[in-house]
């Protein structure tokens, strides 16, 4: 449980219940509204790129689902039609399953809070990546769980045989998170041999590994891997999304679980916000009837991955060589590792104030308090034109040769 | 805490949290699949008339949005004009409020579980009615917590004097909860007197009255009683939704609360399904814009009236004298009282099997296991347009009449 100084409340406070001393304000929102002021050129957010999304499209599929179908609009069990499109979506994903096995959610994040609810009981144990997504963080932290962070690193991503060891040594995680693909925010992708290893041990210890795929269609280079679900039916829960390849503010999100989980996601569902559909599940429903979305995907693979070479070559022309990145095969993200002894947010207070440019501290990923990840930063590469990001990224240079010049004074 | 068997899991089974165990399908979800058979006419479920939603309007709304604003479908901040549209509607109820009081939610549910997850402890107390909308009861059982039930009834409603007495006796609860207006299932609103000492009750004493004022749009008769967020600003939070009104699947409702509860929700709302528009605010926001939402109002509750009226009518001629129930003004409900000994549930039963006809019985109103309300059962009159509900009250009342004849003789 979480320890808090229960200092009796002001004569006229309110009293929060004890786990809310481990909420906070997300540093990742806190640096959204400073990076998304006026006139910063922001790689900050992960943000899909909103002059992509098929809004004449989705008009149309509006204007066709609402008159022809009231019932859209009404209280209703979740929308069939979208479960069936979701098996074939997943079928592209090299994954078999049945419509029964589908669980729709209001996006990732919901699948991640039920899960949660399903599965962790307050202060029990769960395994992370040490470096990983603050969402999934802040969705384990309201039961102040014992976390064992696992390594990972931008050149492979997550440790399996760290994680072997801690289950060999009796470890019994409620769960295990992963995003095997295009990870947020080290932009790794888990090679063929890792993810073998990784549902095998999911398979011998029962331990469930919760694979959120939301960047799995987004592919830059040949044959990506299969995602882990393709791999293990029963201990893999994948955790599936619109919101990277049609439009975050549609709130919709799948689970491919065993038949059996449904049941029980649904009525935590119905007890979190009710399991009836949402109509944006019917419009995604109409919209994927439409036919587009194949070419929708490759529009988007073909545009982000212009994206990212632009990036990668910026940075090859502007980064010093003290200063390491990857090459993501999938997703949105590049990770930046500086020198040692660098401090990403205090770049980040300079690159914001000398050249208006933003990224996100690796801070606003490292699991706990923990420090390890103050001299890395996250560059999205999906939310800005390659001219923009260009300049952005030669403006980042500018401040962090500033930024190195200025620590290797004060060192002298 | 809850007690709960720990058996160990089956060889391939799966190990949930512990308070999965208060968690089961709702029993208003189980008997809609019943009662949603084809050829049912059902007065069971919670619906507002699919018919009246403004379909055109919203798909005018959307072929608007949609092209103009794609930022409505990106992640960002929740949807600002929709907040200040609030107000206005909140002024309208009475209500005097800022924008930054105003917090978005999935629905009237999500505010449910984000209140209890903001105020209540596993094993807190908690008081509620001792008949109350079960979606409330679902949102704080997996807290598993002590509930304080508060004696409640067709006639005036929640009991005020017994909440006082609880409170005076050294009960310190996390929360009251109540629907001061077109109960759920009970279809009674409080007078003003009972409101003015609830309001007292929750200032004397500092605890959080949530006020669901889900039904609070829908008035049939002359000059209805204020929320009790009108006599209180601190102490009441109130709950607002859009599903009565405009249509659930946009699953779009507000709290309006003190503005320092604000970033706390705001977090909570992060860790549960990242606190971010949904595309249906923006749709509701273009919706209200056009400017006819009062007078979309005053149609539902021109024909919701007529409905009412009608399902009065036809209990009047058709049902037996030893039955009572009551006239709402406001909201989608009448309440049914059968004589003591009489189970609503095997009446269903019957009146599934020889007369199509539904509705929900008490018990799945009824806090904890308590069957007080077993000799009840919920009638929606908003479902149905008032030829199909006097067809469906005169089959009932065939039933019903089975039903008691059958009672009568056993007793003999």
């Amino acid at each position: 449980m979480i320890e808090t100084s229960r200092h009796p409340p002001a004569e006229d406070g309110f009293r929060f219940a004890r786990a809310m001393a481990a909420m906070s304000q997300s540093s990742l929102r806190e640096l959204m509204t400073r990076a998304s002021r006026p006139g910063v050129l922001s790689f900050a957010v992960g943000l899909p790129a909103a002059e992509l999304f098929p809004v004449h499209e989705l008009a149309e599929a509006g204007a066709r689902v609402l008159p022809a179908e009231p019932g859209a609009l009404q209280y209703a069990i979740p929308c069939a039609p979208l479960k069936r499109q979701i098996v074939d979506l997943m079928a592209a994903r090299g994954v078999h399953c049945r419509p029964e096995q589908i669980f729709l959610t209001s996006g990732s994040q919901q699948a991640m809070d039920l899960l949660t609810r399903l599965f962790l009981d307050p202060g029990g144990e769960v395994m992370l990546e040490e470096t990983v997504y603050d969402g999934a963080q802040m969705a384990v932290k309201l039961r102040a769980p014992n976390i064992l962070a696992l390594p990972t690193g931008l050149a492979r991503g997550l440790e399996v045989t760290a994680a072997a060891a801690l289950l060999e040594g009796g470890a019994r995680p409620a769960f295990l998170y992963a995003i095997p693909s295009g990870h947020n925010p080290l932009g790794v992708s888990l090679d063929a041999g890792r993810r073998q290893a990784l549902v095998e041990l999911a398979r011998a210890f029962r331990v469930p590994v919760l694979e959120d795929d939301a960047y799995g269609f987004l592919n830059y280079d040949d044959d990506p891997p299969p995602p882990l679900r393709a791999l293990e039916e029963r201990w893999v829960l994948y955790l599936g999304s619109f919101s990277k390849v049609l439009a975050p503010a549609l709130r919709a999100g799948w689970i491919v679980v065993p038949e059996e989980l449904v049941a029980h996601l649904s009525a935590l569902k119905h007890a979190t916000d009710l399991d009836t559909p949402s109509f944006s599940h019917h419009l995604i429903s109409a919209y994927l009837d439409q036919g587009g979305f194949a070419a929708h995907l490759a529009l988007l693979c073909r545009e982000y991955r212009r994206r990212r070479d632009a990036m990668l070559a910026a940075l090859t022309a502007s980064f010093p060589p003290e200063v390491r990145w990857n090459r993501p095969a999938s997703g949105m993200f590049i990770w930046v590792e500086l020198p040692e002894g660098a401090d990403a947010s205090d770049l980040l207070e300079l690159a914001l104030a000398t050249e208006s440019v933003a990224f996100t501290p690796g801070d606003a990923f490292a699991v706990g308090a923990s420090r390890h990840a103050a001299h890395c930063f996250r560059l999205c590469f999906t939310a800005s034109p390659a001219e923009r990001i260009e300049e952005g990224i030669h403006r980042l240079a500018r401040a962090l040769a500033a930024y190195l010049a200025k620590s290797r004074a004060a060192r002298r």
